[in-house]
């Protein structure tokens, strides 16, 4: 069996598409980002990616139908200012180091064929207490791009995060380097203690000013007010009872 | 050395014949079953699969002959309703996901190279309590295919199993569903604290049934009244002496 | 890289040689009987076994000079009753499953490439208490191989070792048995608890026997009485202070 | 995706040059070694090696750009007695026992190509306690090799390390024994609780004797005295409050 299965439904034909990635992660700010804007656009999956190296199971869906565990892949033609989009989503990264590996190249393979020549992936960058208004911090493929994206609000502060970009939104910037391709991570600022929409909200807004695409945000917004409440009561206990900050781990 | 090293002892001429497998998991339910019913046809074995994703040992028999560990294929001809049955045992599952997704797809292989039109995964459904009268729960490659198997009693139930299928019963159903086969999974419930003979034998009277089988179902009765006899101790001393629910899994 | 290297130094002409399999395991016992009986035959290593399923390390010599690990191969020529053998004899046996079949399986191809017709896999059988008088237990691929055997004082005992045999001596018989070749694995009953001379020295007295071979056996008694010593010394203080069984560990 | 990549920015012509590894280990003392020599000599990087053994990440640098995880091999001409120089570096070794082989194969293969002769591979043998004139010990792959190190200061002492070599520094040497190259692996001694510069000078003036280099040792010598400074203040604490021997760990 091929490490990677790729299942193809249809052969887009796209102009100098732009790569997003949004899988789980921090936070899981990345893939919450990217199904937002999967939502909000007219997207058509293209794509199913199966491998070994992802855990040996299937998932169910609402009718009890069977769907092997799955990175897919979508495409959106002219939006924003006349963008063509290919969108990465799914539920799983590769479950060792050698599959992240593998599927971050096999993507990147893909996107040569589709000539793609820029690539945002977006993740979190776990700061490790809650974030008032987060800040959406870069890393980029060369030099150059810095000026560009900063006018659209992304933040490069040397140093940040200290700890490399581990995973897809990682390597996906790594191979673009070595094939020639532009590529930057969008990193929203989060906690890392529960699934945080509020980052994601706020790598979208910069993602969205950068393609040229307006989008209703109600959605995410909600769902990080919803966040906010939880973490508030926690706080007002933290302040009554002092528990341990290991409690904030059980949110998300 | 491959990773899979099949022997076939046997090419037997099959029409269009129906998969069964029955391997280790969850209560050992679809094991027990897929046994039962291998006892009670006719069935010849004519294939050993083995694996360096199997564990690197061998057992023996009762007259001290080695067996290195293994899946068998039986087959067995013009049963119930006149169908030609594929009957995958063993005593192992492919140790890591690498090992599952490898030994799955060689056996969907296998079974493109037979015609296999219809695939039924035998499996368990933990659901952590002792269950008086199990369900079987169904999973399927296809909504078309519900109607069929709701009429031999399988229960499809939105959001059940929510975790999905793990092992050979899911990627068999996964990659059944890429390769245009159809394929259902038949899981019994079961508290999934013990080897589970009851949710055995309710898995297998499904499959009876949607096959046109009929056939002793004694042992399987036998041994689930011994399982059976035991909990009900076990109840009484926890209502008597209030023990941890872990008490429970010394049993099976 | 290659999963295994082999270097040759030495192509031996031999006749229908029986391969010896001693490598490390319970109580170290295959790993003893094999080296005592290299050590008491005119043999010459023909073969190193490199491989990326060992350790990834080098050892020194006396003279600081490295080997990397390996597993070795020897062969003698017209021993005992006429007979030639190949001895494989290393420190390590591969470290995952995956390698475990790999080695094993090129030690059988290459033992095809010589035309073995026999194999004798030699290994402890850890029983959980100090044995007095080890017995040797046999494990075989073809039941007509049991009388012969018998005649040599190898017990088969139906249920014994229940577990199986894993890593090389087991997998060498599983292989042996796929390719046709006639295998045994003699174990020698250990407390599993230490290197084992006594239950080595029963094991080589067997297979002396099998192969008409007469040796020298002090060293591995001296070696025993040792062993003896100790374990007697730690008898006593066990039934003066009870301590925990667990200081057994640490003899060997 | 093949397992190593190698992407080379320039194809250096070199006269039988010298291979020198320094990657992290025991005290990081080969680590410190390489790079000192580096910052001293007039080396250009050549290659950079990417793995799927490596971490599945990139690092980014000071201005956020990225690099994905990689060794690094410089070259240096006509150094010290006219010699050149291939020299390895990076952050990270291979992280399975498999990936280490996999990627010193892959050096030694390099070398090949290169016509190396000789090799020196830079390590430290973690004593356990604090060293104040670390020797360098020595390993070789010829006995041949022992004198002429020793005029330099290699002190080559039976037993030591006893547990041999572990990783890129010792499988370059046994990977270089099969394939016919000089190799010897010069290892400072350290305590191995911290990254230690006084054992990469040890081993670094050697290695500068042997080759008939020299250069400035300030840096390594004030980062030394600053270890010192730290070690001194604990074992002062240590006198006077008798501390866990543990508290060492958390200094480097």
């Amino acid at each position: 069996m091929d490490s990677i299965i790729t299942v193809i439904t249809e052969e887009p034909q796209l102009k100098d598409p732009i790569l997003i990635e949004g899988l789980p992660g921090v936070g899981n700010v990345g893939k919450l980002a990217a199904e937002h804007l999967l939502a909000n656009i007219e997207a058509v999956k293209f794509a199913d990616i199966y491998s070994k190296h992802f855990p040996p199971q299937v998932v169910l869906d609402e009718e009890c139908v069977v769907n092997m565990v799955n990175n897919e892949v979508y495409y959106a033609k002219d939006v924003g200012g006349g963008k063509d989009l290919i969108i990465l989503v799914g539920d799983y990264q590769g479950l060792t180091p050698e599959g992240q590996y593998e599927l971050s190249n096999h993507v990147i393979q893909m996107c040569m064929g589709f000539n793609v020549k820029t690539v945002y992936t977006l993740g979190g960058y776990g700061v490790g207490k809650i974030v008032e208004s987060p800040r959406v911090l870069g890393a980029v493929t060369s030099v150059d791009m810095k000026e560009g994206l900063e006018e659209h609000g992304v933040v490069f502060s040397s140093g940040e995060p200290g700890s490399g970009i581990v995973g897809a939104s990682g390597l996906l910037l790594g191979l673009s380097k070595i094939y020639g391709i532009e590529a930057a991570c969008l990193m929203g600022e989060t906690s890392g203690y529960f699934v945080d929409p509020k980052g994601a909200e706020a790598v979208l807004r910069v993602l969205n000013s950068i393609i040229g695409l307006e989008m209703d945000m109600t959605e995410l917004e909600t769902k990080a007010e919803q966040v906010d409440q939880i973490t508030s009561k926690i706080k007002d206990m933290e302040t009554s009872q002092e528990p341990s900050r290991e409690d904030l781990h059980y949110i998300g």
